[in-house]
């Protein structure tokens, strides 16, 4: 846990999508900012929250409709695809071997090592609504659910705001 | 029209995806901090001015390549593509069903409760000279055509900045 | 290179993308902000590094599997693909050649602008390791490599921060 600094600053990132790279991207900002002292939240929302899934839940939901949404839906943050090429996994596949051999750091190991850093997980109520997911479909490193109002509050005061 | 508080901030957002989730998504954040009686803009740039359409504005533009653009860059905002899956469009008529069953507005309900609450819509210049595109084509509920110069004046003091 | 007035403010983009729409918006926002007198910083990371690479960088990288990254990668800042529609390079040509005829620069002039300007190009240090890039492989206009703290010392005192 980084003690954080006074006037360190802060850091809310909306992480909407759910690809490989770019939630990489995300998280190398997030332990990034943790490390400098700066208090950092990520608002996971729509396809962002299979970041935060737990291996099994894949195909959670309470009716049909959602567990077929889930199921395009796919991936938890070991298994996403990228934003670009997929060509049936081996580009994802690719960038882990190759982050692999220069010691970055896998998805889910970025994840522990944010939370503990202190960087905090907030998934969004609307997103999960829609997607019939519940709190317990998500890892446990997971913080409360809160909704846009909650977001917002702490984006108006932060330093650092991106969409990812 | 909510009243805005002092010192309640502002959002600012660049609008330039077209599709269906990520315009919902920017229209959740919008009205939520509308709602907060935050001061929000919301500026439509590139494929973003699709949402801005009226539907029968399609095949807008001066000239064959301009159509073409028009026609390819398809959708207003009751039929807008999703970023992942789209499969003939039941990835977006699966979302509106979900979101329907789950009483969130759908996108045209966003846009004029959005309208209502004061949030304003501001059609990027450029992108419109580019896709030849011109005030007439858009919903009545937006505001005066602008230039990044304008944008970033309303951005550099905004609480909240986002590209989505 | 413009003078830059106090208190103008300061634009800091992560761009991470390498689609040239993408592209394009960062450099219209880049110039703008920059002819109003606002510091200009964009760091190029993932994808978006494509935006700084020399014509022939194209197949840099020292192993095999960084090799066949940068080719599916591909693109330097003249030939990029656009977030929609491809088709056979038909989206971009057509891009570029209504561009044209409405007078706004190419994404080359664009960068070429921007540099003149006072707008600083930082690629990230981590994103350059796992594609197996260097800093011969991008353009002069270029500044020094910096990682991820640099960005948000950079970011968390900017008026505008955007993630493209």
């Amino acid at each position: 846990m980084t003690i954080q600094k006074d006037n360190a600053g802060s850091v809310t990132l909306v992480l909407f999508s759910g690809e490989l790279d770019k939630a990489m991207a995300a998280f190398i900002i997030a332990t990034s900012a943790a490390s400098m002292g700066m208090k950092v939240n990520i608002f996971f929302t729509f396809w962002g929250l299979n970041i935060l899934k737990k291996d099994k839940a894949r195909f959670a939901g309470f009716n049909i409709m959602q567990r077929m949404m889930n199921f395009m839906n796919f991936g938890t943050a070991r298994k996403l695809a990228m934003t670009k090429m997929n060509m049936a996994g081996a580009g994802p596949a690719m960038l882990k071997m190759m982050m692999g051999q220069k010691k970055v750091p896998t998805l889910p190991a970025f994840i522990k090592m944010a939370h503990e850093m202190g960087v905090k997980f907030y998934p969004c109520e609307m997103s999960m609504k829609v997607m019939g997911l519940t709190k317990e479909d998500f890892i446990d490193e997971c913080s409360e659910v809160i909704g846009a109002v909650s977001y917002l509050s702490e984006a108006k005061d932060s330093n650092v705001n991106l969409f990812i």
